[in-house]
């Protein structure tokens, strides 16, 4: 259970448990699906719409008002303002093939504004959760973006742009290149709730990909904000939400990150 | 426990769970050390041989007469043509920035051939085994490299090359963009022995990297060929741990990879 106690943390953090009860079956299933030629395919579409109808069933029991944006069943428009942003398992991909990292993730907007969020990791238990104001945490530990100010030293993560995923003719091979050349380690692991996440704990030091969706950041950003560190699309001020390539470092490291990334 | 019952298994499995309890309480304490600006490189520098200490006191004890090759204090000459081929803390970039992905690696030679190999993930509680002739494990369960033979529909692993890190220099960057332009997925995990072992399970369809040493791949080699998969050097034959660029598929992928792969 997190320390911030808040009404709408509790909701969350209960209807997360319970779709990720479903999602650790399920996961132990794809491991004996690999062995067949068809794959897990189906498998997997029907897991991650099944946590998604729990998530939605919970929230919706315990906030009747609140709107949804969900990744597979699209929007419902809010009664008071409030929105849940909804990825019912990010990182689908490494789920498919048994890789055990992926995410449920949960934000919270008022009118706009991101005001909470969650990230639960539900194969090492780790409950990320921020609220506006309120600061985040792992667990019971409060987070903070790391204090690392050397490209150097630095540990960030990224998404690898493959097949016709965005981002490969923006230049990808070539910022790969250039951030490679600078830092102490670049990672790839596959789930974008959980590298936000991973920046807001001080474990990556920064991360950009391009082409995320609403529900792959809606929480991830309100962990890194809350922790001190800084959020920005390379292309320019802008809404949150909307398309481009996702910044976020602690300050020091955002300025010479993006410097590196543009163009 | 795996259930290889084989007396050698048996002597690693229980030196690798020694040595992780450490490794387990260090990794605690890297967490608090992230907020200091100095950062936790000496304290895991310690963890490391103080991991690689537990393990060779264990086997030494168990096996008296066998050598060792281990990563941070180099070689201990056999008595009797085994020799224990050991990475105490692979990974440890990753265990460094606190990002939950490390393990054990011990692989075990007779004659200069690979007979045996144990990768423990201690924070997942994953102990890949292989013994050769009688297969691979995982934790209870036969390993079987993946069945795909589609490149557009498999997970491939690879090492990304940073800082003066070998590999840039051997063209890396043009081989990362000619294989996510043809895969489904690409990933960077950061512990190679886990790597290795993720394609015994099929959880990648492949893998390579260049410049891993004979610590780092000799435990995963022998996973992977006692899953049926197929291990070679992109720079043509040569034995196991000779330096050079590792790849490793099911057959099918082997070919295709290695194609792809080639300048």
């Amino acid at each position: 259970m997190p320390p911030i106690r808040s009404a709408n943390i509790n909701v969350m953090d209960q209807a997360a448990r319970k779709a990720a009860r479903h999602l650790i079956r399920d996961f132990g299933e794809v491991e004996q699906l690999q062995v067949s030629i068809k794959g897990p395919g189906d498998f997997v579409s029907a897991a991650d719409r099944k946590a998604e109808k729990i998530l939605r069933d919970e929230l919706s029991r315990a906030r009747p008002n609140f709107g949804f944006l969900l990744e597979e069943s699209g929007e419902v428009p809010s009664k008071d303002g409030h929105r849940w942003i909804i990825d019912p398992l990010d990182g689908t991909t490494n789920f498919l093939h048994g890789i055990p990292h992926f995410a449920i993730s949960i934000g919270l907007e008022w009118r706009g504004e991101l005001i909470a969020g969650l990230v639960y990791d539900p194969l090492k238990d780790e409950t990320f959760v921020a609220e506006k104001g309120a600061g985040a945490f792992l667990n019971e530990r409060r987070l903070r973006v790391s204090k690392r100010s050397e490209l150097s030293r630095s540990m960030i993560g990224t998404g690898i742009p493959v097949l016709d995923w965005p981002g490969r003719e923006k230049g990808f091979a070539a910022q790969l290149e250039r951030v490679s050349d600078k830092v102490a380690g670049l990672r790839r692991l596959g789930t974008a709730s959980l590298d936000l996440a991973y920046v807001a704990a001080g474990r990556f030091d920064g991360f950009w990909e391009y082409g995320l969706k609403p529900w792959d950041i809606a929480a991830g950003i309100i962990l890194i904000r809350e922790a001190g560190g800084m959020v920005s699309h390379l292309e320019g001020e802008q809404p949150w939400s909307d398309p481009g390539t996702l910044v976020v470092a602690n300050a020091d490291l955002h300025t010479q990150l993006t410097r590196l990334l543009s163009p």
